[in-house]
């Protein structure tokens, strides 16, 4: 796809991504940057990057794509540190898993010829961290791209190409809907996920050891890191609130039919539930 | 273990302990009886039974060990049906996976000289049914048996050995310990599963596309068959409803944080929720 690919923040994520632009050949260069020294230490000799630099502003220096993996909630103060240091013509896009902050700052702060346009890949894994990294990590999974009326559909189609080359399937919203789409499909099971789990630390601790393999995936992505999740969450609060409202409101017509005994009404909603459970891709 | 063993119900849990049974050589002789002469018809000639009877009676007629496999809410009037029928001596368990009811029902309706000995071992899927029956569905898994004042040291102790000779962890609880104890860890994680899935149905259909992992894992249950469900619900209604409430309150007082953006006591419960779940077995 070019000459030099920048990849800013190397975790999960991040260094997944330059292993699968290297094992695709995409581009000719990758170069890195972390804020963490411990980690740009680790990146040093990696087969998957060419170049460590010790600054974002030199690392960004003579890229004609970049991509910025750091936590969701460092992305907007990046954008504008780094305003004034992207190439001219240069493409600008992030993994950031909640986009109307992000898309917004970047209005505001980029200059004449630098294009930014929101992308989402939906992947990831309850381990974090470059150790965890692999070229697979993106393959087949879904990617939204959050185009607005700044963007070009030369830029668009680049991004929207990106992501594609590195094996996903990709789609279009504006940030504001997919801000409500991840609130519903990621964020919601992730906080019933962790407050189901929460909720049985304070039963007797042996209960756990009948756990089978149902509260095993249902409370799989409790594992995951809680201070990337608080910023998420604070990310992306009003979609969050507006999702776990409508939950509480389905879990209330529950539990009412239970203390009505009308158990026609539960199957009817396990029912449905499966019905959605069997249509997901 | 012995000569004749008879499993009623050759469904997912059925067939997937007779071939078990056969596998490690623990009765000489596997009986079978299905309610459902279409299932009957299947069982003939498979090489986990040696005997498919027309009834139940029939079934049961010389067997030192009977486990019987049917839907939950079909156990009790099956105990009374057979009550006369089983032989003197043998000892009777089950799968059902709610244990006061039943435990209740075989006190009531056996004879002196047949002794049961409630079983519930925590294997299954969300696909049902005899064609997908295999052997090490029960391996490493936990089973729980609910021995009462009536029963003997000795049927605990047989019982208990049959479990653990099929491969699973054995632990003793009073069939109403049983019952809360499944509905935190089992029934509670299902409903959900099952209502988040049916919430989710009334979203946009095309956001389903970019659902991850996370949702599939955490929505996994919810493909589960509804009537079987209905009915297990419908048997544990005091325990699921003191569970679904707990959890009522966990949510609540992580939606007041949200509200109060009290991003600490969010990132505590997150924590919490990934204390419990990195200690699950």
């Amino acid at each position: 796809m070019g000459d030099t690919i920048t990849i800013i923040g190397p975790g999960l994520l991040g260094a997944s991504l330059a292993k699968a632009v290297k094992q695709k050949g995409l581009f000719g260069r990758v170069k890195t940057w972390s804020r963490r020294k411990e980690t740009r230490e680790k990146c040093v000799g990696q087969d998957w990057c060419d170049e460590v630099l010790e600054t974002p502003e030199e690392a960004v220096a003579g890229a004609e794509f970049v991509v910025l993996c750091p936590p969701v909630q460092v992305i907007p103060a990046l954008l504008e540190q780094l305003a004034e240091h992207f190439e001219t013509g240069a493409v600008v896009t992030d993994v950031g898993s909640t986009k109307a902050s992000i898309c917004e700052a970047a209005q505001k702060v980029l200059p004449e010829g630098v294009e930014f346009l929101g992308s989402h890949p939906m992947a990831g894994s309850e381990k974090t961290g470059l150790k965890h990294a692999r070229a697979d990590l993106f393959e087949a999974m879904a990617c939204i791209l959050t185009p607005t009326a700044s963007n070009s559909a030369e830029v668009t189609a680049k991004v929207e190409d990106f992501w594609q080359d590195i094996g996903m399937r990709t789609g279009q919203t504006s940030p504001e809907e997919h801000d409500r789409i991840v609130a519903a499909v990621s964020h919601l099971p992730h906080v019933l996920a962790s407050v189901l789990s929460e909720n049985l630390l304070h039963q007797p601790a042996d209960w756990k050891n009948y756990a089978g393999k149902g509260l095993r995936d249902t409370t799989r992505i409790a594992a995951g890191d809680p201070i990337l999740w608080r910023q998420i969450i604070a990310d992306n609060l009003g979609p969050i609130e507006e999702m776990l409202n409508g939950f509480q409101e389905s879990l209330h017509v529950f539990q009412e039919a239970l203390k009505q005994r009308d158990f026609d009404k539960i199957e009817q909603i396990l029912a449905d539930g499966k019905v959605h459970r069997d249509s997901l891709p």
